[in-house]
């Protein structure tokens, strides 16, 4: 039963944030008005920030380690999809009255374990009250070498399309969380830890500068994010929804479920890697996903006009509903 | 009456959060993940986040445009105090379904009237929803020339302790929003625009680098504030009471009732800066106070051991109750 917790915010600091910030130069044991960073020789800052919110983001009842990485990981994703190399974090935490010290102290495990995972420092942050729900805010800060960062902007039609990793684990592992799938335990084992542990795929991202000409990570799903990258760069794209990578769990699912696929690459929660590069570069893409062992797909490409359209194998269109699931016709 | 909006983060972004990025390189209309920014030569960064919830730091009927400007000076204040100049800053909106768009705009308003004011634009940031409790948080980095970043950690006995402007104000201006004080129109303007429109003290944040020992900027209230830079700076510290800055409303509440000075020197909100100096910098910093028509009024000195002392002219030492408000002994 949790109890009322009453806030010390200069005790949180020294017992639960200040060992994550031990180490980090510049941060003065998180006791002063701000953080001090020294850039490096020839990289440029890249800065980003996401929120986590109770009963919106997780539910209540995630393990609270797991929240703490998936906060950190999210944030990282995004320096990922910029091809910045993540330094350091601020943390905000706006806590209400009855989260336990007990579940504060999961939460700060969890980051603790992806700090040393991603060789990053907490530097800075706010603790605050909060009348109701829970919130939590990253801003992360990482460093691109100067003229070498990827937008989302710099696709160009006759482009290829590729996502890292598979597609779909996390809306399986949500529906697994929320009990609204009926799995056996191994693949719902492998669904929730895909939701609830993304992989920031910040390897990939520094490899790909100069590489991919446009990419972001897959936060809102892959056919919305494609569009967003679509929009940025005034173009239009086709992927092949075969053609997408899934796990061998998923796979199953889609076996028992065509549809199911529709839903998958248009869940969210991925954070893979969806970039564009020319033709030419499918080579060095090839080397590339072998030096990281991790799967590079092809899944459609880049062409004038506007929009992203999702098509079977026999190059046929399918209707994606506005925000999601559709009737998925299936390849003849 | 406030109607419930439903939130659609892409167009609040769109049309309310992208033309506070307009012209800022490296935010590409806010479309991207990350925002890019390319470092100064010989400068650190400097990087703080404050948060603000709703019913916690301010009052739901508080006008939103000030709530909007108080956030950001509030971030600013504290670059201010590391003697840096502030350069942009990441806004995270946690909304409620019964705040409004128009609310929104307003609050937004405010952000751009300061925006202008203290040349900082918005470069990131995140939107989401919020069960219940609005949430709005701002992270602001700014340059501070390598080496003269002032901390709270350098004040040493003999020391002499500075604030800036006067202190007291924005806690008379909490109690008349509150309305637990009765004051002419005049006095309650003036509390309200102090309590709700901090003054950054920038220009005199970066002028102290190389002056000041230690500073840090007054949120907690004078004395708590003084506590913690001698606790970073490991040293006590004396404060002469009535040698405090006040401003002429206050003076005049303080003459009808000698006890609210304690009340004054322990209330927050006043985001002065508090400085610790060598003696022989005195005239230095008298200088520096005229060139910025800025009173800096010696309050104290530091002295070896722990703690604050605050004492009345007389040299006696007043009891200041843990948290605020205590007696005041009036001098002899």
């Amino acid at each position: 039963m949790p109890r009322r917790q009453p806030l010390d915010e200069f005790k949180l600091i020294e017992t639960l944030l200040a060992p994550l910030a031990q180490g980090a130069p510049g941060t003065f044991g998180l006791t002063d008005d701000a953080a001090v960073v020294t850039p490096q020789d020839g990289q440029e800052l890249v800065v980003t920030t996401d929120a986590m919110v109770r009963g919106v983001h997780y539910l209540p009842e995630d393990p609270p380690a797991e929240i703490g990485r998936k906060l950190l990981r999210v944030n990282l994703s995004d320096l990922a999809s910029m091809g910045a190399s993540p330094e350091a974090y601020l943390l905000t935490l706006a806590i209400s009255p009855e989260t336990t010290l007990s579940w504060l102290e999961e939460f700060v495990r969890g980051l603790a374990d992806d700090q040393r995972e991603f060789g990053v420092r907490l530097i800075g942050g706010d603790t605050v009250r909060s009348p109701t729900t829970d919130l939590f805010s990253i801003t992360a800060l990482g460093w691109a070498p100067s003229a070498k960062v990827i937008s989302r902007r710099g696709a160009r039609p006759r482009d290829e399309i590729y996502v890292s990793g598979t597609i779909g684990d996390a809306v399986l592992g949500l529906a697994c969380a929320k009990g609204t799938v009926d799995v056996d335990d191994t693949a719902k084992r492998h669904f929730l830890t895909r939701f609830r542990r993304p992989d920031p795929r910040i390897e990939l991202g520094t490899r790909l500068a100069g590489l991919a000409s446009a990419c972001l990570d897959v936060s809102d799903g892959l056919v919305a994010d494609l569009a967003h990258l679509c929009d940025a760069s005034g173009v239009g794209a086709v992927v092949n929804a075969t053609a997408v990578p899934v796990s061998t769990p998923a796979a199953q699912q889609v076996t028992a479920d065509q549809g199911l696929l529709i839903s998958l690459i248009t869940g969210g929660d991925d954070y893979e890697l969806v970039f564009t590069a020319p033709a030419a570069e499918a080579n060095a893409i090839g080397r590339l996903g072998h030096d990281l062992a991790l799967p590079l797909t092809k899944v459609g490409r880049i062409v004038e006009g506007r929009g992203v359209h999702v098509v079977n194998d026999a190059g046929e269109e399918i209707s994606i509903e506005q925000g999601g699931y559709a009737h998925f016709s299936a390849p003849s």
